[in-house]
């Protein structure tokens, strides 16, 4: 007996379609369907229905789920995390208000060696169960699919435990979860000064029991002034991809030091933040395909300008939004934030949006083929929301808009 | 038999102390109590107590409320929302993305005229339930205490409609609801060109009407260019106040046209946004004591600069904080972002938000003396956040915070 779920009454179901990342024009289309249905069957979409139609075998589902007219889109895709993490930074706010700079705050032990030296302190349970009860709330938003980060260890056993979390929470936790090692985010206390050491430690000591644990998919380094240069960030890539990882790249967040240029000439999978990207850049990353993973949130966060997602797009770069979450720079997980900053700030169009938070993140962490699109033969991930359309979950914000998540066919 | 609520374990207990206006330094002051408890009788703060101590009796209150550590503050107090609209104006964002102006959009139908139309063309009913479920929400996020402007209706017949939900909302929602009449907001269709004539009608036909029945506590008007202008606004206020009513004004929001200064000069309880004010305006505020009702969520959601807050406290205005939550130029209720936003805009302190969303918000809508503040004698109106101090409430944003709200001694 197969487990059938039907949703019924879809008053629009809006989605991309196919199962690769969506440049240029195809930013914009979404596929449209009036009065819809969707069949699930063993949590996969087995039919679609439209114009007030049933699907084949509707009726005798097991559930029966009304959406009430309202809208239904693929479950939201995270693309860009840092979930897992000890201790919090409220306490900086005191010094932050009174005009410290960022060294100042790390000189005065904040910054984020505190949160490597809170990560580092806490046990595996305790960063897992933070870390649960974060994927809850990500979920109850819409959240299907996450990726996370590890990245306040920062020596081996410290990335491992985080790499450890996110494996566990795969497994236990009804979201699935994408794991990337990031070694190479800070320099540690014990490494101060001598980044290419680090850098060297990584890859001999890290990085290959990281690949051959199988506790990672993708690597990710923080390339920036005053962290990690290109040659740096290069040779990190290179040895990441030498282990069989998919690569990404914080580049271009404070100042374009080459690092977007880096991902286009190391193919890299995706790049982050790209807030202060030039036209060399841009360019490197539409000829290699390089999915541009723009973090609103932190902009807002931290006062900055907005990464140019619509010149992003006329050159043809594929463009993904996600929340970034992690205690500095961004405490928020919530990602249909992102969703409203996509709109009042990049001026994205609802179709583009839901393009930059499903189908376009997911091929960035390398499950386009699975989720992120609402067509048959997909894993059932979708969402009901309070809403009737796109354009009602980028104009209200502050409210979380899910009214229904569907997880691999089963309500959550 | 008394009804008895204890609630302990209150890692820090934090509030403003005083039921008046705090301006200048009190602005910034809380009192700071650690590991307290709150007894609580018939509604009412019968004790507080500290460093560990229980009030006397407390071990035999009929329930007994666990804080597990966390922060307490007063309830929040939302002293400015547009609740009671009909219909939503998430269809003008394509419009908006096109670049088209608020003239533009108005002349296609859309803007406040827009909301006017469903607000008329709704039902007493459909009004009350959507308004209700907001304030479901609303209290979930903290709030305690709610004012409510109307000025959807814009004729006799639907303000009073729209001032009926809001006293309907006060006696069946456990929130707490302030009325405010706010027939100019806007100048209706049948009215084009005639702002005169307008202002004329609401002091004749609707303002006695409105205060006869006590439909409101206060009268709010827009004085804004090409709104009303200031005689105008002076005009409806000093009808307004013949009549028994407070004064509010929205004023400076775009431009600065002496709106503010009006407000000192008819010493009006509060002004509202004051994006664009001026050192007079301030000047005349400071000297009348009225308090600077200020709406960051307004800024950020229409990308516009911020109001001169910390200047205000410099000059001893009361600054307040809300929502503005309306379906136009905020279509957020989560006053939990304008406390984000006073930190990361304004740089207000911890101390000077909780001030700004407790006690100056509930003396700026006429509650300071029985809510607004955790004292004994108080109406117990309080939250039990997830977060050990009033920092984590400004750092951490996108998330509910609020644990566990209580509503006059119950939990809600
Ligand atoms: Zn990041
Ligand atoms: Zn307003």
């Amino acid at each position: 007996m197969k487990n059938t779920l039907l949703i019924k009454n879809i008053g629009l179901l809006q989605t991309p379609v196919g199962s690769f990342s969506h440049k240029g024009a195809q930013q914009g289309e979404n596929l449209k369907l009036q009065q819809a249905a969707v069949l699930i069957e063993d949590g996969i979409i087995k039919e679609i229905s439209q114009d007030g139609m049933l699907p084949i075998g509707g009726e005798e589902a097991e559930t029966i789920m009304d959406a009430e007219g309202q809208l239904v889109t693929p479950g939201l895709v995270e693309g860009h995390t840092h979930l897992v993490f000890g201790g919090y930074r409220q306490h900086e706010i005191p010094l932050k208000l009174k005009g410290a700079t960022y060294l100042e705050i790390l000189k005065a032990g904040g910054g984020i060696l505190d949160t490597v030296r809170h990560t580092r302190q806490a046990s595996f349970d305790q960063l897992y169960q933070k870390s649960f009860d974060f994927l809850d709330e990500m979920m109850a938003l819409g959240v299907t699919t996450c990726e996370a980060k590890s990245g306040y260890g920062l020596d081996l056993e410290n990335e491992l435990k985080m790499l450890k979390v996110v494996k566990s929470l795969d497994e236990n936790h009804p979201m699935d979860m994408v794991s990337t090692f990031m070694g190479a985010h800070a320099i540690p206390d014990e490494y101060k000064g001598r980044g290419d050491e680090f850098i060297q430690m990584l890859c001999q000591d890290v990085i290959p029991v990281v690949a051959e644990q199988g506790l990672a998919e993708f690597a990710d380094v923080f390339c920036e002034d005053s962290v990690f240069d290109v040659p740096q960030s290069r040779t990190y890539m290179e040895c990441a991809k030498a282990h069989g990882l998919g690569l990404k790249i914080h580049a271009d967040e404070i100042e374009e030091i080459g690092g977007s240029e880096l991902a286009g000439e190391l193919a890299a999978v995706s790049a982050e933040h790209l807030i202060a990207i030039g036209e060399k850049g841009m360019a490197a990353m539409a000829k290699a395909g390089t999915t541009a993973m723009l973090l609103p949130a932190t902009s807002f966060y931290l006062g900055k300008t907005f990464a140019p997602a619509r010149r992003m797009i006329e050159l043809g770069i594929p463009v993904a939004m996600a929340s970034d979450f992690n205690p500095g720079s961004c405490p928020s997980l919530n990602l249909q934030f992102a969703i409203n900053l996509g709109y009042l700030r990049y001026k994205l169009t609802p179709e583009e949006i839901l393009t930059a938070v499903t189908i376009n993140p997911a091929c960035a962490i390398g499950r386009g083929s699975r989720v992120g699109t609402l067509e048959v033969g997909k894993q059932a991930d979708l969402v009901i929301w309070d809403a009737p359309d796109m354009e009602m979950l980028c104009y209200r914000f502050g409210s979380n808009m899910a009214t229904q998540v569907i997880k691999k066919g089963m309500l959550v």
